[in-house]
């Protein structure tokens, strides 16, 4: 048995990373925090947990301690805090895995930008948690900087078309929507039942902080700097993410060849589920698990591809990408504990 | 009074154009007609409607007489229908104001080549039913074909820009979502409840009949052809629609010049309000009511402009607009019977 | 035109009371007020109110002043707040209308018991806030103590059988269910989107204040003391309120008896719709209107009764009746401003 | 391995019934039957399932092969189906376990006179699959009898009490709400999403089939004949059942001996919280489990008990319940393949 803990485990992405490390089969959790909740069960702040989690959260004051108790420490704080938490772990033999975005980019200049803070870690061993495209560093990688939800859905949809140099990276634009878990516990008027049934709108257009995080993995795979649009929407629904990605096409590029491009990049990989062309996922289908479903279609008109992804925004946007990053870095079956079946309807 | 008849009364449309006219001060209600529930009050259908109108229903199959007892029939049937109508009441003095697509394309083969079918009026005197930019026409017009819901959205959202040339017009991608009332009242496994709750996906992607409605308006206003991209979604909700545009902006156009360019294009206007540069239109600010909300944001990183604009896709996106249309074309004010507020939360 | 006022026009009530008095022929509104958001447009925090009304908020600090200003002052403040205004305001000519429950009771320690508050204002000049019970002492009562949701939709669906004495009073249990506007727009976990999305419960079993307000009504129309189990339930939507009341059946009352004690009850009523026995009131079907719709149903093997009616919470259940009863209390037809057609879907 | 077969796989029940056997460690699925896919993937009815289970959808025509090649039988028809099925493999040793009605009833005259269809299959060797209080007979039944999605609620909510005598048996009223899933895959306008959405209702008042279910159960535990009232709502959601169940209590029952009764009744029970007295269950804190979760309350003043269960009606009410059924039968621990977290938020 792995020893984790999760500093953070109030919100809902570290609620959901608890629910599944307890049914982990090669996983111990032995600490999980909260600040504002310390000494309370977990499962009366979440009462579906009753029976089935009843650990007691602590403090992180002493996370050295933490640290020295696991082998592995997931992180689901609010960003700037888990590069604070990671310094100080950094002497210890215990890895680490952040959901926030401390840990997320090449260039700390590009995260100070976006983020407003300043960054104290700079020269952390890290990599990016997106697994189908940065798995053999997650194996080694002292730190993963999971990759966010947005960002996984928007990423798996483009990686096949950037990389491969079949569309203009100039073209690129990111419409996604999402379930209003993402926007976490914190209460706030926009997110107050009354306000947001019925009602669909979008937020950060041209500011959102997943922008750069797309832009970063794209430019990776194709070698040159990559600049998009990005727009979240919210829905009124708990969970699921929808990216719907446009692009021009490059000169002379068969359908088929776009068709091959998604089918070679995600050969062999568990949780893609490449739905193929003139296809639709839902978000439903994926609800509960932690699946991508890709879809493509081709405007003929316009030479645009416009590309389809779906996700569950806290299991493949969030926990359970943490705990495939866990998997792969421990050397475990890379779907260990996630071999769950979406939930329908 | 005027007098009004409505064909096709027991779809969402038909039912909230008679939602409408049932209050209407100048109109009066003289035949509401279905083909499936004949000898029905529509009561029957809608109990909502019990007491506030509990009218029979009756069939089209006498028309004429029909049009010989209305001054304005308004027709709310399945696209290739009301085609039909129009003729039989081509030489009748009685106006028409169809809320499908049979009379919006001044190009039938453009409507030939999306519907699938051949249109057998395309000499009609008919004129496009979107009031804001088509209205002297609609006063004297003997058919007005009503814009569609998506297109409605779409069209104020880019008409400004297209207008006074600010924008590429070969970057212009429509991406839109919609309640599900949108999509009518008839049974499909896709809409049944369980399936789309806290569900979210994309239809129709590339293929979707209201784009050469937006491209025929958006070249009226430019002087050129335009070709977008236009992608419907489907939101768990009853109503409502946003549109998210995109365009690029034309090299030197300064942020002022897109603010006057809204400005002044929809000075006046009753049921635009302009929510400004930076601001975000929500569904349900105009849920039950005929307004259409519109805001811009700028990204300066790609010089892209992105419009979004929300409409209740019943009211200005059928039914409002309808009587919005009736109104001109009676010489009333263009908000009588209109003017109601948002049902908020 | 009569001079009307608000207190407190920023709760979900107050401002569903001004979208309908800013429409109303007859009310000329001169003073909305927050202490919160005081110097405020209303309709920057209800942006579905721009250009609708953007009157500035004041604060109710000058109250005789605003009280000197107006016909009729409407309270929709939190309980134990309207009372300290109703005392400031009784050496004025101006008449009151409480949406809260400060003035609902006869009995004012029964209000104390229940709201664990001192009333300040016992010997007001008052009358209880139900017209289709109360309406001739609200012609000429100094100060309306509006009837509750929950209360308005439960003694509407009880009175006839009551005070026919057709059913045991000790027997009956009222199971209500409403939707989350009815808890306000204050923040709480329990109304944050994603805990209340696909979720159902019952609340304040046995507790809930709206149970005494019940029992006061029924005892009126009978003549003896009663005393029932209110259960209220949160459901995930907007708005609507459904009354499940369950009465034993006296013995030898023909079905008949029920069916008339509702048609004598209720006739003339503008806002009462008797769907009839065996029918099925929803709350969509009243959505946005003052109407209750009524059914009933008798169970032969138990003897019971089962009357199911409902309402929209902020309409019959709160700004409608408000307004319902200013029209009594101010001389107009009973129907002005609320001859609002239903919205559906 | 255990070898099982579902006839039936295509409705909500038999859709989730496969969900969960398919990940099942000791279970392995040799048939899934559906007369009106027959030739196709479950995977392309539900695609959730893909990659999941791809399994071909065959006729039940040649029942007696499946039952040959089958350990256990699952069915999931509609009522009136199963007993067909269920004769046919009379002969067999292949064990039953029905998700319908058909093998509910200890006499089949109240299933006739309830579902209005003979029962051809009277003298089964069948025993009612609630495990919680039939475990003994489920080990050895031939036919297991699974039982309903709101019987399961109530009668688990009232149990403890019956058993022991503690209410009044006449007094026992159940009112309870239920997820749309409850009603089916089958379409129909009811169940349309805008008809539902934002609306609330009851249906089958008096008449609703899950009574003498629920009768039956509490007439076994009481050694009395009893006879309830029971109301069904709908809620606006996908999943999940709350009962509201009231009785009287008897005369000198003090509260400590009602917190026995439950804790009694339900010691050891895996599958049962007693969240206890004054606490609240919700729906969602139970959702994609197979618990049920319940509490109660004493009101003082009525003498009545009002407890409050909560169960997701497709896994505790349906294919939850099956497998507990089918584990106890097969002599497996009873929580195999259903140590599932709930799904929250």
């Amino acid at each position: 048995m792995v020893k984790v803990s999760i500093i953070g485990a109030t919100g809902y992405a570290g609620a959901q990373l608890l629910s599944i490390l307890v049914r982990h089969p090669q996983a111990q959790i032995t600490h999980i925090t909260s600040e504002s909740h310390t000494g309370k069960k977990i499962s009366e702040l979440y009462p579906h947990l009753r029976d089935v989690c009843d650990m007691t959260l602590e403090s992180l004051a002493d996370i050295e301690q933490i640290g020295a108790d696991s082998d592995f420490v997931f992180i689901a704080l609010p960003h700037g805090h888990a590069m604070d938490v990671g310094k100080k772990l950094d002497a210890l033999p215990v890895r680490i895995i952040d959901l926030g975005a401390d840990y997320r980019f090449n260039d700390t200049t590009v995260y100070e930008a976006w983020y407003h803070v300043a960054h104290i870690h700079p020269n952390a061993h890290r990599v990016y948690g997106l697994a189908e495209i940065y798995r053999e560093d997650i194996r080694t990688a002292k730190i993963i900087g999971n990759a966010g939800c947005f960002t996984t859905a928007s990423i798996l949809a483009l990686a096949p078309l950037v990389k491969h140099h079949l569309v203009d990276p100039n073209s690129i634009i990111v419409d996604a929507a999402s379930g209003v878990s993402g926007a976490g516990r914190g209460l706030k008027l926009g997110n107050h039942f009354p306000e947001l049934y019925d009602n669909f709108k979008a937020y950060n257009v041209a500011h959102h902080r997943h922008t750069p995080e797309i832009e970063q993995a794209l430019a990776d795979l194709s070698g040159e700097d990559i600049i998009i649009n990005f727009t979240p929407h919210l829905v009124p629904m708990s969970r699921g993410i929808l990216a719907t990605c446009y692009a021009t096409l490059n000169e002379n590029v068969p359908v088929e060849m776009i068709d091959a491009a998604f089918s070679k990049t995600y050969a062999g990989e568990k949780f893609i589920r490449l739905l193929g062309r003139d296809a639709y996922p839902e978000t439903k289908f994926v609800r509960g698990s932690n699946f991508c479903d890709i879809a493509w279609h081709i405007d003929e008109r316009t030479r645009r591809v416009i590309i389809l992804s779906a996700i569950d925004n806290l299991i493949k946007g969030a926990a359970g990408q943490a705990v495939q990053n866990f998997n792969i870095a421990a050397g475990f079956y890379e779907s260990v504990g996630l071999d769950v079946v979406p939930m329908y309807p």
